[in-house]
C-alpha cells in the first residue's frame, strides 16, 4: 500500500490543536438549526465515521463522550464537512429526542445578545423542552 | 454603580480560553447556512457589538480581523447567541458580496466526506464564485 492510499489520508487533513482536538459544530439536517458545538479528538472522529453517530471528546470527563449515551438523545450524521483551514468540523445531524442541550433545550444557543437596554444582556430564548432531572434521573454536568 | 448593573456584565459571561479567545460560528441568517468559525478575543467581541459587524480576532497575524476590510466581504451582525456553558458564540449575519472564505467561495465547509470510496475522502462540494486573487489583489494566507 502506498503512502497516497493510506486508510487514514482523510483524517491526516484535520488539524488539531495543541490538545488534539477540533471543534465540531451540530447543525440540524432539516432546520439548518445550530445545535451545539463540542470537541473532538482523533478517535472521536474515528468513531463518529464508524458509527454514524456523533461521538464527541469531553474535556471535563477528559474521555470520548457518546453524544446521548445517557440521555438517548443521540446524533445521526448525515453529512461531515471540514473548512478551509481544516481546523473546524460541521456534523449536519439528526437529533433524537429532539433535544441537544444537557439544559433541555433543543439547542445550547439559547441565549441571545439583547441591545435594547441601557446595556447589553444576554436574554433566554427558548424554553425547556424536558427536565433535565427526568433526562438524566439526576444533575448534569457541564458537557465540557 | 452597583457591580450587578457593571456595563460589561454581559461580557463577563463568555468564557474565554487559555489563549484569551472564543469560538464564534458565522450563519447566514436568510438560508441558515453555516458559513465560517473563527475566533474572537474580548475586544473582537466588543467592536462587533460596537459596530454590528463581524470582528475577529487573528490568530496567524495576532491582531484583530475586522472581517471584509481587504475584500469588502463584511458580515452585517443581527443577533449574537451564547451557548450552554458560554464558551461558543453563534454569530447571525448577511454576508456581504455572497462570500465568507478566502478561496473565494461561499463558506468555509467546502469539503464533505465521502464514505463511498474504499477509504473516506474529502470532496470539494462547492464551487469558487470568484478568483481570491480578484479579491485580495495578491495570494491570500490562512484567516487562522
Amino acid at each position: 500500500m502506498t503512502a497516497s492510499a493510506s486508510p487514514e489520508d482523510w483524517l491526516a487533513a484535520l488539524r488539531f490543536d495543541e490538545q488534539g482536538l477540533i471543534p465540531a459544530i451540530a447543525q440540524d439536517a432539516r432546520t439548518g438549526t445550530v445545535l451545539m458545538m463540542a470537541w473532538m479528538n482523533a478517535e472521536a472522529v474515528r468513531e463518529t465515521v464508524r458509527t454514524g453517530q456523533a461521538v464527541y471528546y469531553s474535556r471535563s470527563r477528559a474521555r470520548l463522550w457518546r453524544k446521548g449515551e445517557e440521555s438517548g438523545h443521540v446524533q445521526q450524521v448525515h453529512d461531515i464537512r471540514l473548512d478551509c483551514d481544516g481546523d473546524v468540523l460541521l456534523l449536519k445531524i439528526t437529533q433524537i429526542g429532539g433535544i441537544a442541550c444537557h439544559t433541555g433545550r433543543e439547542r445550547c444557543f439559547y441565549r441571545s445578545l439583547d441591545l435594547n437596554g441601557m446595556q447589553p444582556a444576554w436574554a433566554v430564548q427558548d424554553p425547556v423542552l424536558k427536565d433535565p432531572a427526568a433526562i438524566y434521573g439526576h444533575p448534569h454536568p457541564d458537557k465540557r
